[in-house]
């Protein structure tokens, strides 16, 4: 059904969705490209959240070069938008360039459009297929895919150890575990995350910053600290830059006077306070999660944190994937990846599953999904 | 100076040798191809020690086609040797077949040979090469190099851990960390082994077979056992198979009434016990590499043992390849990898190198090499 040629024509509509990526949170990575007489006309991606989308950038860039659009074929990596939310929607732009052909790698989850934006297209007598490297596609856009199915983003945890598990020596220290690559490709990650969650523990003994650094990014990620007892202190360097994105405290009690005297403290600096309790008097992670994609449009979390809220989170089933970076030295005794229950016994199904490894640096990476 | 089909030809060799991976020990793994108005008229890798080496295989597969051998080109993955062991010299079989050329992948670092067997090449008329795919060869023989240039064996340790570095439940429990592939995978780099070590302490909680089951092998390795004060139960399976292969038990002190006698029992079953004592009483692990080496032609050790004998073999410097299986899945409490040094800080250099990581099965496969 599809030629070399249009696999070639999405491939690079999805190098242009790729440039989105760090880019267009909480939309979707999106790519588009316009071509006709066997060559591209137009290119574009989604830009930051409230400007254009990737059709309108390609259409835009077709027209700045003089181009006629009318009997063009277009690329693009997610069905077409058809409803107005911060702008118009992009089926009408389309149908009024009259191509003759409008390809889709996959469909919208987004169930104000689902499958509409095509259906829209097809009536305004555009050939419309869909489907065409849908794999890659989704892959961009997990986070958009869960937050919209799942009503849940899709939560990443990042662990740098040595070879025998060990994330900081006895002391806590753990800088540097891995190399400056591994280090740098960890803000990759960080940089295309809504946001970067830590406990108050790593805000105490680590006191990072949480922003990105290592790569060049228009947008800097909201910083989460889970923190039952708002025990964050006021000098902490994750909360210094809060003018480069917004910082979330969550803890579990706010009606105690102590408890109302350090948020405000917070909150006139300009950092959100919430309180999401659950029955044991700890923050509600699940809840936390649910939260942040239906009320806060978050695609895709970063939990970048030690042992005891990694074992929590792992436990309460809230991660979806696993970034780890392994040094190459023994580091002995010292601190755990996650505080995690003991197997009962070594027959339960092995619960990850590998889908990328490769050494970064002299590093190894390890990305795992659910099994 | 080497042609693709050099190239192509030395491959074809090459492939040869790998089939005596599991064979040849002590013996390098050699493979030979003679080719002759561009093809291949003859083949042949090491067999078993005693038996034919790779040229005088390749001959005699040439010559049993009724082949005229003058003329041709040899192939061969390790320069031929010159003297005589328990075969006669190659060299001598080769200059009677009267080729115009031979190609060496590498020069054998066996003292005995040296550079002499290309020199009485050469001095018999025949163009001779050296070093054609000489890092794949020498990757071959890793542990008869080593034997050679080293006096020691090339030492691998095996251990299969969960992701956060724990190599059997808090009970000792550790069947099974992987799955069947990479066990079978394990198998693969025993039977490439001289001898397969062990501790006591995981002979008596696992009672291991140590043999080769899960590839087909012509050759069980040797099995040792490291054990100070002789206390290897009589009844463990790692003895019950000593028909198949020879087994050596290493104490520390042989001298004492209780020892001798005990000593005793093992050697009428067959079994070596051989005393090798550090000044701290316990059983002195480099002298006893450099001993299997030089007293006993070993060229590859594997070493599958538990947390204090790996930490013994690593705090001693015995260990020259990782080689590391990951499962996916965390364990929580559990028995670590080695029993090293805390490290006093971070900034210490990482000393292991990845030199090849890939899924086996669910699993991941990593081997280092001392960086």
């Amino acid at each position: 059904m599809y030629s070399a040629v249009d696999h070639q024509f999405m491939s690079e509509a999805l190098a242009e969705a790729q440039k989105a990526l760090y880019l267009s949170n909480p939309n979707p990575r999106v790519g588009c490209v316009i071509v006709k007489d066997g060559e591209i006309i137009g290119r574009g991606f989604t830009q930051k959240v409230g400007e254009a989308h990737a059709e309108i950038q390609a259409l835009a860039d077709a027209k700045s070069k003089g181009k006629d659009l009318a009997g063009s074929a277009i690329y693009v990596t997610l069905e077409p938008c058809n409803h107005t939310g911060k702008t118009p929607p992009c089926v009408d732009a389309l149908i009024a360039a009259k191509p003759v052909k409008v390809i889709a790698a996959m469909s919208d989850p987004n169930p104000l459009v689902a499958g509409k934006g095509l259906e829209r297209l097809k009536a305004a007598g555009i050939e419309v297929h869909c489907g065409l490297l849908e794999a890659q596609a989704q892959e961009l856009n997990r986070g958009f895919i869960s937050r919209m199915t799942r009503g849940l983003p899709w939560v990443r945890m990042k662990i740098a150890a040595s070879l025998d598990g060990k994330t900081a020596l006895p002391d806590g220290k753990s800088q540097w575990i891995t190399g400056p690559l591994a280090r740098a490709d960890g803000h990759h990650w960080r940089a295309q995350a809504c946001a970067i969650i830590t406990g108050v523990g790593t805000v105490k003994e680590d006191d990072p910053s949480l922003n990105v650094r290592e790569v060049a990014t228009q947008r800097q990620p909201w910083r989460i600290i889970v923190d039952s007892k708002l025990e964050t202190p006021l000098n902490s360097k994750i909360l210094n830059q809060a003018d480069q994105s917004g910082v979330l405290i969550v803890c579990a009690e706010l009606d105690s006077p102590g408890n109302r005297e350090k948020a405000k403290a917070f909150t006139e600096r300009g950092i959100e306070v919430i309180t999401m309790a659950n029955a044991f008097g700890k923050v509600d992670l699940p809840k936390l999660f649910s939260y942040l994609a239906k009320e806060r449009q978050m695609n895709e979390i970063h939990i970048e944190s030690g042992f005891k809220l990694n074992g929590s989170m792992l436990r309460e089933n809230c991660v979806d994937e696993l970034l780890l970076y392994y040094a190459p030295f023994f580091m002995g005794e010292g601190i755990g990846m996650a505080n995690v229950p003991t197997l009962p016994t070594l027959d339960t199904p092995k619960n990850w599953k590998v889908i990328d490894q490769r050494l970064i640096g002299p590093d190894l990476r390890l990305n795992l999904v659910k099994n």
